[in-house]
């Protein structure tokens, strides 16, 4: 490793080219402790317009992915869906409860800031889109006969910080809404993902003083 | 310098260790090319309620940074204001012409997402409010005879890009707002400012593919 020799404290104008920006400050995924977060005061709305129609559905390599046409109004910005994937286990842990699975939903707006709907899944029912994912893999024309709003839970309460991507180049434009409310899939569904892709996580990181929001709707 | 063996693009989830977050990727302050920019299509609106009143004015050995009370509502969040200070020359560049001065409104949301708004200057008429920060550097207390709002331009309208601190530790999850009016100093009040700091500015960066938008209000 390269021995860091640039003082972040105590810099100087004259030794501009030397300046280093820190990287791996806010990454993701991250440990979010319940007791450790703050009421969210904005309004922090999320409203999601999605076609119910899956465009395609890919193995990446790394990743089973789908696409999708939709827009997100996110804290009343406008964001527009990129596409899904899946890691298992779960990249997000909860006062450091493991979740086997988890979603992402990948959003950008026309700044180029990334927002990441985050969903995890419990093992329990099974849910028909994951099957329905894995009947359709690596083909770009299907019969559409079920809903992807059938992957995304009726509370969209949520866990709010800046993080990163969590694969290569892990970015840090990211801001993470990771939903409370748990999704399920039975085991029988979680070993037909994990055959084809195991172990495709990412470690949780340091919080380094980050501040987790939570935003909870009433009515 | 370390040579960097991780390939970004061929990772594999076996080698997540060797992982590594490219830094300087989004770093401010970078030269806005009008032609390149994007009308931005959200409100983008920003409303400053500051108070009048500049609670205190120091040197920090950087710069001359001064300090109020007050938020802004920028694109529908609201942030918090934290502190303004000068560099000098500008940092920021418009179709590579250069500013003498620069000030920036530096604010903070409650997720931790910084924004600044930067103001740039030009030789002209003098401004009463950079007398009065000359005259009460380093005091805490103060008789409040001018309005800070005097440094800021009528028009709010400004180009919008997301980039980074221009100092160390150069984090990079800060929202650029350059307002495009320019305010102006006299010749002997930028040689006042000069006189402390001269050269605290940082050279314009790469802009790395990202997408300046551009916001102009109507009525």
């Amino acid at each position: 490793m390269k021995k860091i020799t640039f003082d972040p404290v105590n810099w100087t104008y004259q030794n501009k080219t030397e300046w280093l920006c820190p990287s791996h400050q806010f990454q993701s995924p991250i440990n979010i402790i319940n007791d450790l977060t703050k009421p969210m005061k904005e309004n922090g709305e999320i409203i999601l317009r999605y076609r119910k129609k899956i465009d395609a559905i890919v193995n990446t390599g790394y990743c089973i992915q789908g696409y999708l046409k939709g827009v997100a109004s996110i804290n009343q910005r406008l964001f527009e869906f990129q596409q899904f994937h899946f890691h298992a286990k779960g990249e997000h842990t909860i006062d450091g409860k493991e979740f086997p699975l988890e979603l992402h939903l990948v959003h950008q707006a026309e700044n180029g800031q990334m927002a990441v709907i985050a969903i995890l899944f419990e093992i329990g029912e099974e849910n028909k889109t994951i099957d329905f994912i894995l009947e359709h893999l690596n083909e770009s024309e299907f019969e559409n006969n079920v809903n992807f709003l059938s992957l995304i839970p009726k509370s969209l309460n949520y866990y709010h910080y800046l993080g990163s991507l969590t694969t290569p180049p892990l970015t840090e434009n990211v801001e993470w809404y990771v939903l409370i409310e748990p999704m399920t899939l039975s085991k029988t569904q979680l070993e037909c993902l994990t055959a084809i892709h195991n172990n495709n996580y990412r470690e949780v990181q340091d919080i380094n003083g980050r501040q987790v929001l939570k935003k909870v709707f009433y009515g």
